[in-house]
């Protein structure tokens, strides 16, 4: 079977947990061949409160990706007037999951991916993704096919399930979600068995 | 105005999630003189998922912070075990908000601030926490005087929330907590101007 590869894309100015969450999310998924890895231009990029990220991997590795989803910022008013960053992408919704959390959105719009499409992104992005005449409607997680959106950090969690849920399986989104949700709320002490799964060495297939 | 200081404490093998949001969220407050600092034995520790963070200050450090906060991760069962590492905090309720996310509440009851408390911790650290003589309840968080324990990770939320009313007030816990919310389900369109408080250079005073 082969490996199953997520790209994170990160630049400066990032907002810190449009990061982290996914990524945290994203690796509690056990299943063989499970690659997460976070993309870059750089050697470092720093977040929006100063804090530096190494990526793993440089951006035209996305192209080869199952999955690339784009994190937010302030950095990204930058990202979508930088043509030679953005020539480093070649992304195809036809063979690959391509999604943004809050104003990544942008990107996936100057990129050309959401032509034509309904998307969200954060309120303080909302009037210049309509710039790029996407129809931007007040929801929390947008698919049009293989291509999503998601508005509001705490939207990550549509968004990687989404992911998880093409790439792994429904079991796997289910348990993932649950096992970050606040006890009595989502998750409780009698999940604890549940929970091994996601601790466990990588499982043999991923179970779709 | 003194300046109010807030210490995250980190240390090898922790949830990555669980130090990034309340970082996050704690560095969203625009208050002259707020600092938030992460607080580590070593100049890298290594998440659960392998990630360098670099702390910003020192564990001895905390016993002079206004709130004392501890991430959770399987690295918690190593630090019960390390008393020359627990030997670093002096810590008291009396003047500081102490508290924890998840299995942080661990190294909360090895302190001894959790004594004849009620507390909640993750799952899987449910048992362990009992073996302190805590009574661990199924909430999402639990407030004893100046001592918080939050299970789950995003119960980070409850906690970072309670830090922050108590040392800038109810206002800005409010939109702290909301601009991170999904849109459509806490977060509108129309919040637009309200986020700008967020971005905007730190205000003259707490406004407790």
């Amino acid at each position: 079977m082969s490996d199953t590869k997520i790209g994170i894309v990160i630049f400066d100015k990032f907002t810190d947990v449009d990061l982290w969450l996914m990524w945290d999310l994203l690796n509690r998924v056990r299943v063989e061949g499970w690659q997460v890895r976070i993309l870059g231009a750089s050697e470092t990029h720093i977040s929006q409160t100063g804090m530096p990220v190494s990526p793993q991997g440089r951006l035209e590795e996305a192209s080869e990706m199952d999955a690339v989803l784009f994190v937010s910022g302030p950095g990204t008013r930058d990202r979508i007037a930088d043509e030679e960053w953005l020539s480093k992408f070649d992304l195809n919704p036809g063979r690959q999951f391509i999604g943004s959390i809050c104003s990544g959105s942008l990107i996936l719009a100057k990129l050309g991916l959401l032509a034509g499409c309904k998307a969200t992104t954060y309120p303080t992005a909302k009037t210049l993704l309509e710039s790029f005449g996407v129809d931007v409607v007040e929801q929390p997680f947008v698919a049009s096919g293989n291509v999503a959106t998601a508005g509001g950090c705490l939207a990550q969690q549509y968004l990687v399930g989404w992911v998880i849920e093409n790439l792994a399986g429904g079991d796997w989104r289910d348990i993932v979600l649950k096992s970050i949700q606040p006890v009595g709320e989502g998750l409780f002490f009698d999940d604890v068995e549940k929970l091994q799964k996601l601790y466990a060495p990588a499982a043999k297939s991923a179970g779709k």
